[in-house]
């Protein structure tokens, strides 16, 4: 029963935009409520240190499609999208709740296979289940996570601490899980029209993998912490490299400047992309669900993550004035546009 | 993708029963994991304090019928359900997140009045919201809630203190929400077959009300801290009073005794259950919904609980071998049976 007669759509709003829309009246109190709604996590004050939360639904037809993946890659991904959302806070994850909703086709053998994924990345994680709530859905499966995490309350790193000057890095490649997803779905459409053929995932395994099972950077994490490196800000790549860099640039108020040609993109990337006449870039920048982690180094820095593994410079922050751009490898610069993964 | 071969049906399990098996791998390895799955809440350690963590999913079609649950109650309601956990373990909610998976038959409006409701119950609890994800759902509205709450780490209570001679109590009426539920049932059924009969809910808002818009026991917790009053043993009623009973009784290992004529029921409970030929005890012993708070005291608070203004006491903890046993109206003994509320 919807009390009101005028009728908008979500998605005139957008995700972002229905979420400020819907909290705008919503204020932290609590004294030990530190951070709220905005960041990759919650933080709570906690004495000396700060707890971290975080909080994801996984939503079978929209987030992830039954016919081509795994239970137990599900179970095991539920889990590292929530850490990595920890890591983006510079904090180590201790716990999580797990909590299904199932429909009636799913059996418990089913739901033993998603357990053994969540079970797998909490002894990769070092967290603990704690919590949950099990029950029954009219259709579907639906997963949602929260992840717990600890930090000192100093070295708890946001989304708006850039500053003009500072370096902005990557970990790892880009744009490889938005590829693999084009490969599952081509081979979903092939198997509905011919269903003998067989699955060509011959030479994917990478960009397959990329999508179905992908691990969080508890490595970069440990790298940071070891070598008194903090960032001035940090993101996890889950909406595609261009989303995020607007999410640091809006919270810390500041412009900046990509160079396209040290976007680090694998080279199976290329390959796949190019025989899928989708541009590399286009996958770099708007591809999603990569959980590499964006992050931004004072200056002074930059011999530290210069030599750190898999982490690349991509570019600078810059004055808000000069606005997002991308000096494309043909010499051009172009206004970077923010286009993530819109679930609505 | 099934993985086995062999299909258990979850339903032969029951909701509890695949907890239990889905978990039987997972062990607490952090040290401050203090409490994991198993009680109202999870326990973590942060120093001289405790952290709460409880997690809900309410599910359309399961949980609540959009066709007369309003949004705004719905709102409220998907919180009272969780910070009743954290009062459950005495101690006190501090903050929420938020997630929805909703489909597109939901506007902008609908969820401006569900979120109305959240910030009315934020306010009455004194929580803050802190976090959520929001998603769209193929089919209906999902809603996941974690709620947040402190306590003072030795004034923590848990489901398995019970002791044989303590005070068995409960908080306010029993069976009300029950009846409530049947109440919009019925008049869902005559507005289908009937659209232009006005519903017939006069007399009706105290149960209506019970299931639409329940109350967590916030005064129940302040007045134990007030008087220095710590039950042995607490959990709230969700699933109704005889499964509580059960989870208390096997998770401290001990029996009990219940007295039929000491079951608080309202007299409109009274009533209505005999007007839809229902008894009255099954609505108070099997009902669910209610919100209110089971607990146990230690004989020496006799005199404690006996003023506490809406406290019951409906029986004693007794040896384990003496088993579950309720003394009815009539004087005869019967075992008291668990049949909580099933979702699946």
């Amino acid at each position: 029963m919807e009390e009101n007669n005028k009728r908008t759509d979500v998605n005139e709003l957008g995700e972002f935009g229905v979420i400020e829309h819907l909290t705008r009246n919503f204020a932290l109190n609590n004294p030990d409520s530190i951070k709220g709604i905005g960041d990759d996590a919650a933080v709570i004050d906690i004495g000396d240190e700060a707890l971290l939360i975080s909080t994801d639904m996984l939503v079978e037809g929209i987030h992830f499609d039954a016919a081509y993946t795994p239970l137990k890659h599900l179970g095991y991904k539920s889990v590292v999208v929530n850490v990595s959302d920890i890591y983006a806070m510079n904090a180590i994850p201790t716990q999580i709740t797990y909590s299904i909703a199932i429909s009636n086709r799913y059996s418990v053998e089913a739901l033993d296979d998603l357990y053994a994924g969540v079970l797998k990345a909490c002894e990769m994680y070092g967290v603990d289940l704690v919590g949950g709530d099990t029950t029954s859905s009219p259709k579907g499966l639906s997963i949602s996570v929260t992840a717990i995490g600890r930090a000192k309350k100093e070295q708890v790193v946001y989304r708006s601490g850039a500053k003009p000057g500072d370096l902005i890095c990557v970990t790892g490649y880009l744009g490889a899980a938005y590829l693999g997803l084009q490969i599952l779905e081509r081979e979903k459409q092939i198997y509905l029209e011919h269903p003998t053929v067989q699955p060509d995932l011959d030479n994917a395994a990478y960009l397959v993998e990329s999508i179905l099972k992908p691990e969080a950077r508890k490595d970069t994490i440990q790298y940071f912490h070891k070598n008194n490196l903090k960032p001035t800000s940090m993101i996890d790549i889950s909406d595609g490299l261009a989303s995020e860099l607007h999410h640091i640039a809006k919270q810390s108020n500041v412009g900046l400047f990509i160079e396209e040609v040290n976007l680090p993109i694998h080279q199976e990337t290329q390959l796949k992309a190019i025989s899928f006449n989708i541009d590399p870039l286009t996958c770099a920048l708007h591809g999603g669900e990569d959980y590499e982690l964006l992050f931004t180094v004072d200056s002074k820095d930059v011999e530290k993550v210069k030599y750190m593994p898999d982490v690349y410079i991509i570019g600078d922050i810059v004055e808000k004035k000069e606005g997002l751009k991308l000096h494309s490898s043909g010499g051009k610069i172009h206004n970077l546009t923010a286009q993530g993964w819109k679930h609505f």
